[in-house]
């Protein structure tokens, strides 16, 4: 018997990873069971096992594999079309990516964070290496980072503290929710902050002098 | 017989808001007593008391008197000198200020962050009170950007866009700790994020066109 095309690894996989990061982020961490998680993917709890290990493998994979990908999408776009692609479309791209990932995950990178400082909680270690695969994401994008403006006759004076800077902007800019925006005013939105960070970041780079 | 001069009204209470401010960044709101803040600030504890009403009271002066007085001093800035003052100044002022402050209080502000997210938490009543006196201090900070906009010819855009963006990276830079600084490299210290978000600001918002 043939399986089903929807049965094949990879798809099992997905599946089981795209199930485990909506139950995660909604519920957060705890009240999550593998169990839900093999019926919300309808897949077999011995072969979420057999793919993930663990419940905090799973765990660490559903937060660390989107966050790769908008960082891998991202170095692609530059590393494939160098010419074409402007500061513009490659601030956007980056900034809508990462808004737009850590919107979804407020909820555990908050939980995220304060186990990171709790040597105590259970999600201690999966904090730790949480923060250690972003760094080495912000690590690629620095590298990346250091090519564009090489590319673009950029002067980058210290391309570690523009990430850092950058990156605290996007994340912050979610993650500190309402303790950052002006009173009395409509807190802006996705398309609103998007369109400002890249505006902030572009100009912001682009008018150095050496 | 005359008090000594150190024992004015003033005095104790800014001695009263030094010594709260000391131990609750130290060792959190639940671990200080105002009985240890009485003994550390040389002040009768009845005395702390008729100051500032409760140990919670306290807390929320010893956040939020520093941060209101970092705002009032940067608006005055402007207001005292619109003319002499530049845009690197009025930006380095801001970024050095704020940094400076939630590096001081970054153990208290993870608190209250988590605090404000949990409606059972003993804090979660300041946190909401801290957070939306932030808010307001922004919105003094908005008000007077706008003002700075006129008055240098700036086009700008989206102010509470613009002050929430930047607002995010100088709290995050400090708050997001190691999450977001790229690896393999040294984290920037105080004098590079401090330069490099004050050039970030001043550039990010000075080139633009209507």
């Amino acid at each position: 018997m043939v399986a089903p095309r929807s049965d094949s690894g990879g798809n099992v996989r997905a599946r089981t990873l795209k199930a485990a990061h909506d139950l995660f982020t909604k519920q957060g961490y705890q009240s999550t069971t593998t169990r839900e998680i093999s019926a919300r993917a309808r897949v077999a709890e011995p072969t979420v096992f057999r793919h993930f290990g663990s419940k905090v493998e799973l765990f660490e994979a559903s937060i660390l594999e989107p966050f790769n990908e908008v960082v891998d999408e991202w170095t692609r776009s530059w590393a494939d079309m160098p010419t074409e692609i402007t500061l513009e479309e490659l601030a956007e791209n980056l900034v809508d990516g990462l808004y737009t990932l850590v919107w979804e995950d407020r909820r555990i990178l908050r939980e995220l964070m304060v186990a990171r400082s709790d040597p105590q909680s259970t999600l201690h270690q999966s904090a730790v290496a949480i923060s250690a695969q972003f760094r080495e994401g912000f690590c690629a994008v620095l590298d990346v980072g250091v090519d564009i403006a090489r590319a673009k006759e950029l002067v980058y004076v210290d391309p570690p503290a523009t990430i850092g800077a950058v990156a605290s902007m996007i994340i912050g800019s979610v993650l500190l929710g309402d303790w950052a925006y002006p009173a009395n005013r409509r807190t802006p939105g996705r398309t609103r902050m998007v369109r400002e960070m890249a505006r902030l970041i572009v100009d912001g780079i682009a008018h150095r002098h050496s």
